[in-house]
């Protein structure tokens, strides 16, 4: 039953440091696709699941679900890639196939759908991810990353991007000038401000403290910076905005965001807060707004945004590190100190 | 500066006990359309602002906010009533007119929109509502009462009816089979209820407790009836609501509620807790859900519902009742005791 032996960093326990761990692919199926990992990108979900901080981590778990690969093996039934082709893999590698969701390309949203790493696979074998030499994933779950954009690039799009993407594509095509505002400046939002300038938003970063002004301003091109603790700024673009996408992962008052948009405005949430969050009933109901929650993509979507990426000429701003510095990465991210985001060259670093 | 000279019944103070009380209102402008109130009407938020419970009542009030009643004049610019015209009014008599919100048919989210009672009209005066012989109310706040619809028939709509029916129209044309929930059955529920019905969807009324199973799937043709502590039941329904219309006014647990919800299901928030409400981010995001507020309705919407009413053949569930029972149908609504709305049968009571 055992495919390909490879090599992975994964982490032992809730101490979370990552060291080289062999373990074996499944043998290869009839749709699937086998890739050489090229680079993985490093997300915040990762070093929760490696500390075991959600509780649901079984270890030796081998982390990362931003993974761009070169194909190097594929089953006979597998159709749209070939070896040599780059390909990519986000934060699922199975779902059921057969309900609502899975037939209206919104499988991110199938009740058995399988995440990339930590979980357990149709065939009962425990998922690892990107953080290895090589993976084997179902091809309904593979896209391809255009020729057009360097591989590195294209890792933190595939979760990160299509999670700013998805809730946004809905204002593509839009009649009216749309005033987009972001909060949260991480690796979620910074692609965000991009993919809503790309649009054509105008965009408003929304932020606790003056700290990101010239950033925002000048590296990510936004159009207006708003210090959320200065009210007399704040007042000045009440009912001013169609849409805040909402991406910080910590306890935040949306009451104080609710009265920034228009009638229909919308909060786009996709932040995981832990605790639980809270409005007021009659702010949201006299403002006709709404509060809406996204789930990273769909593997049509993921491949949207990388098209979309070539299409507007965009530029991922990452930091390129080998996987003997993923636990100083890790450190360094813990820190909020990375602009925006780290992406691991695997096929670079020695495994072993 | 004053007009006609008319009696209402007043509270006086925070009892909210209401009594006989003359005033004068405006005289009659260009834009005017004067009638003599024929039924009115009564809801929570009478109760609510007679009592001060929203700390923002000004005495001697006169409270009413679905108003029918007979054109008895009108200003020389009004081109839309006559004389004779059986008319209606529900929560708001003014607005800016000018801002976006105004010129898209959405005044009820206007700024400056002014409430049909307990507020300050464009000409410093203060607006009292229909627990009175007549009022005078600016032509684009009035709507036609349809022939066919009998006046008494007509009042609930005016607020309760169309609260319901503002966030419900976008599901008109779905090429979809709907499946709705409704929270709450007070006279925006079963309104809303009976719209949903009309509109074509499945409709499954959800409950604190079974007592009112019965009334919901026969009086009110309910489709399901689901009670919200049966977890084996909302267990069996996870999934599946396109969207829950959340009619409830006082404290109570979104994140019960969200898993009932399909991809993109939507609660549709109408009633005015007091208390933050909460919800579960990731309960949001991983459902695709949203929560959206609605605020009654716009003019036209009012319209569109009186329309929809008669198109659609439908009955009010009220009972009439004269003025001086007012106060006894305040006490009684305070405790659920009628089915579903007190109609004040104005023109018929003796007022003095």
């Amino acid at each position: 039953m055992e495919g390909r032996k490879v090599t992975g960093w994964a982490a032992r326990d809730s101490s979370g440091i990552l060291s080289p761990y062999s373990f074996n692919l499944r043998k290869t199926g009839p749709e699937d696709v086998v890739f050489k990992v090229l680079y993985c990108g490093v997300d915040h979900t990762d070093l929760h699941q490696v500390r075991n901080e959600i509780h649901m981590t079984t270890y030796p778990l081998v982390p990362g679900h931003e993974v761009v690969g070169e194909v190097i093996e594929v089953g006979p039934e597998v159709k749209k890639f070939g070896v040599g082709d780059v390909v990519g893999v986000g934060c699922m590698v199975g779902s059921c196939g057969e309900c609502t969701r899975c037939k209206t390309n919104k499988e991110q949203y199938c009740n058995n759908m399988v995440f990339t790493y930590n979980a357990i696979y149709k065939d009962g074998s425990f998922t690892q991810g990107g953080f290895s030499s090589a993976m084997i994933v179902h091809q309904n779950y593979v896209v391809n990353i255009p020729e057009k954009l360097a591989p590195e690039q294209a890792a933190p799009l595939l979760c990160a991007g299509v999670t700013a993407y998805s809730p946004l594509k809905q204002f593509i095509g839009s009649k009216k000038a749309i005033k987009a505002g972001i909060l949260g400046l991480g690796g979620v939002g910074h692609l965000g401000v991009l993919i809503a300038k790309a649009m054509g938003h105008h965009v408003t970063i929304i932020s606790s403290s003056d700290k990101k002004r010239e950033e925002a301003l000048t590296d990510l091109g936004a159009d207006c910076f708003l210090v959320s603790s200065n009210s007399a700024e704040m007042n000045k673009l009440k009912n001013s905005l169609d849409y805040i996408l909402d991406t910080v992962p910590v306890n935040h008052q949306l009451q104080d965001y609710i009265p920034l948009l228009d009638v229909q405005g919308k909060i786009l949430v996709v932040g995981a807060v832990p605790e639980p969050l809270q409005f007021s009933a009659s702010g949201l109901i006299l403002g006709g707004a709404s509060i809406s929650g996204s789930f990273i993509g769909s593997t049509q979507e993921t491949q949207e945004i990388l098209d979309f990426w070539v299409e507007k000429g965009l530029k991922t701003k990452i930091e390129v590190v080998k996987m003997d510095y993923v636990n100083k990465a890790f450190e360094r991210m813990e820190k909020n100190d990375v602009r925006y985001r780290f992406v691991l060259d695997v096929a670079g670093s020695n495994l072993e």
